[in-house]
């Protein structure tokens, strides 16, 4: 039986070819830097699928699609297009997040708009969720049109609900705290909506019953509620070089992640210091060490296993392929151990 | 027979409440100021068909679609979703434009950015342009799925074109001047593109073969041109107050308009000055009338009714029905007739 590890070898390269034959069919013709900007953001030589510049993220939204897609009973060569659209789009949102979170650093390289500016950023981001669009509806040649509406509507709800979470935590960026509510509704919309949406276009691809994708969507909804989470931990505790996000805690970065909002109810004294603003690097450890003598870290850890729990639940009542099940829950569980 | 003012009363109502529409299934279940951003934008007030805000735009790109679906031979009605969908990713690219131009007025009105910042407008944007792909998926229910899957195709198409012709805009900004074939570029992206697709819709909705489609298309793309160059000439030319869009002239915020390109070369008094940079208001007045003076005026407006006049050659090689054609040539008129 195959486990994690032999699918991530045969899909990835998979949806990485598919990626790169979207973006040069796509962008092929123009010259300059457009396609420059998007193929270093993902980590590609511009033009070559031969040389690896970095990092081009963890692709587990295209790994859930194919996963899920196998899982379901079809075939999962006819979820590449899907596969690679959600990758594509998941990185459109990323470079203006970049930009709208003024983060220097991605996958340990500086960001579009730190290396090009804010304009050209914006304008690559634009241009990476329009070929997401069209790799999406590639699905037109490997499944049918049916499906190739009904999961190009899929991606545009989906990327509505992801985009008023990016609206709400900027929204709520000039205030001291927000509540617990407010918190679950950025991260609904920021990260477990895409990825419900990932698990759902594998029960769409198959062509399950309405019914049944929902339960698919509440599967990945739950899955990217427990990632976020656990990426909140990270944040704060964890060895901050492996991330190859930033050197710089999420504490210094002021984010209202799930440590803080938590750490402003049930720790005074990280509560008081939070209030006066500016934390820096060094402090940065002190109050996180703080925050671990005051339960906090523990209560984080206890949220991202209870919502790992719920996907387990949820994972059990779909009607899901035995040795697809064991790898999902393998998956699942790497998640929870990032470092 | 029915003149353009009276398709206007009839079509623009009818795109107007279709946005409406769209906008209120897609964003009415998110509380906050993310619905009333785009609202703002296109005029009206948050949630309400009833009070306009202010000027909404011309809606010219719409009224091409409905008028090319009439004049290919299908009903208009069938092409509202497109129709919206242009109208909404037209709108979606002025923001980040605006954005990306630091322009503080449009329409007369304070742009996204300047009310609500940088990183909500981007956010603002992104919305638009989802929205934009759920208004024109929308066709699945006024045509059929082969229809739905060809014009979603080719808004994705469209909007590469664009981005990249933004992308270009910029990247030209730091050099001194740009050739007449690089400013041909940038127009054919930013501007002919999105009319050509508006065109073109109607061809296939009308549901007219590739040969035709094609035809449409070029006869649109030729009316963008057109328009553009003439947006140009008002840029430095126009009563400024009577566009709505800046009383500031194209000279004093250094856009690399016709008349600038056109003045490098036949100018030598206005390209010495050009290249100090920082003209002024008052300035700007006088180096105009120097443009008029060395017959660069001239020449650009030369240049915009022998674009009009090929739009017209294209529009006489189309199999479309005769009112519309007259109308067309009426809107064609009217568009290099405004102040």
């Amino acid at each position: 039986m195959m486990d994690l590890r032999k699918y991530q070898d045969i899909f990835l390269p998979a949806v990485e070819k598919e990626m790169q034959k979207i973006l040069s069919i796509n962008l092929g013709k123009f010259s300059g830097a457009l396609q420059e900007m998007l193929s270093y953001h993902l980590g590609w030589e511009s033009g070559t699928v031969i040389k690896k510049l970095g990092k081009g993220g963890k692709c587990i939204r295209p790994l859930l699609v194919l996963l899920c897609t196998e899982g379901a009973g079809q075939n999962w060569e006819s979820a590449i297009p899907a596969a690679a659209a959600v990758e594509l789009a998941h990185n459109f949102s990323l470079i203006h997040d970049d930009i709208e979170d003024v983060s220097d650093i991605r996958r340990g390289r500086e960001t579009i708009w730190k290396k090009w500016g804010v304009a050209q950023a914006i304008n690559a981001g634009d241009t990476m969720y329009s070929i997401a669009y069209k790799a999406m509806l590639g699905l037109e040649d490997t499944c049918n049109k049916e499906i190739t509406i009904e999961a190009t509507n899929l991606l545009g709800d989906t990327f509505i609900k992801l985009t008023y979470g990016q609206y709400l935590d900027i929204s709520f960026e000039s205030r001291e705290k927000i509540s617990i509510n407010e918190y679950w509704k950025i991260v609904e919309g920021k990260t477990a909506a895409l990825f419900g949406c990932s698990t759902k276009l594998g029960a769409m691809i198959a062509y399950n019953k309405e019914v049944e994708q929902d339960k698919y969507y509440q599967f990945g909804f739950s899955i990217g509620m427990a990632f976020q989470v656990f990426d909140d931990w990270l944040g704060i505790w964890g060895q901050l070089e492996k991330t190859g996000k930033s050197i710089i805690s999420d504490l210094v970065q002021g984010k209202k992640t799930l440590p803080v909002v938590l750490g402003m109810q049930n720790s005074k004294k990280f509560a008081r210091r939070w209030k006066e603003g500016g934390i820096s690097t060094r402090e940065a450890k002190d109050l996180a060490e703080q925050l671990r003598k005051d339960g906090v870290e523990q209560k984080v850890l206890f949220t991202a296993k209870e919502l790992n729990k719920k996907a387990l639940i949820n994972l059990e009542e779909l009607k899901i392929k035995n040795d697809i099940e064991i790898v999902l829950e393998e998956l699942m569980d790497s998640l929870l151990n990032r470092q």
